[in-house]
């Protein structure tokens, strides 16, 4: 029962594509996450994936289309849906999930992290 | 399937303590609500309930101490705490809880808000 400033907690890694848990609610988890480059395309069959953008611009291409997302914009990827996110620059992004999600769903690549840290 | 850029969508409504669906979830909700005064003391039995300020400053008061968030903090009230949201200026807040969960928590006041608008 402690706040968290999300600032004080994107200082505490460097390491991209590698979620760290810093809050969980109603069986959801809250993740930080900082991207740089391509991820792997992937979906998540039974979870949807909420992604807010803290600092930077993240696109998260989709099979038909991109969505842009700049600071203070999220996007919510349906269950189901192959997304691949692609950070040009670094890019500081909150996640919303279910504490059962894979960071890349139904693909295991090197970027799969099974475990994930609590910071 | 559209992204949701934060402050648009804050400058959609005037209203206090009336939050606004903003994006659902894995049977969660996204809503954005702006603050101003005291509301009422209350809980959720079932629900726990995270508050991240976007703009202003939000103090929550607990029953044996008081939390102060600043733009960019999050604090989630675990299920059964009971808790007193307080803004002496206006604050943005995004609130993530399930869809279930009444604003006022076990209490009927003038500011339960029984049907949410979503934007």
């Amino acid at each position: 029962m402690e706040k968290v400033n999300l600032e004080e907690k994107f200082a505490m890694f460097p390491d991209h594509w590698s979620p760290k848990v810093v809050g969980e609610l109603n069986g959801q988890q809250v993740k930080l996450v900082k991207f740089q480059g391509e991820f792997v395309w992937h979906k998540h069959d039974q979870e949807d994936e909420l992604f807010l953008v803290v600092k930077g611009h993240l696109r998260i291409c989709l099979r038909d289309r991109d969505v842009d997302l700049d600071e203070g914009e999220f996007f919510i990827v349906p269950r189901g849906v192959e997304h691949q996110p692609v950070a040009e620059h670094e890019v500081h992004a909150l996640i919303f999930e279910p504490a059962s999600t894979l960071n890349t769903g139904d693909i295991r690549s090197e970027k799969t992290v099974e475990q994930l840290d609590r910071i």
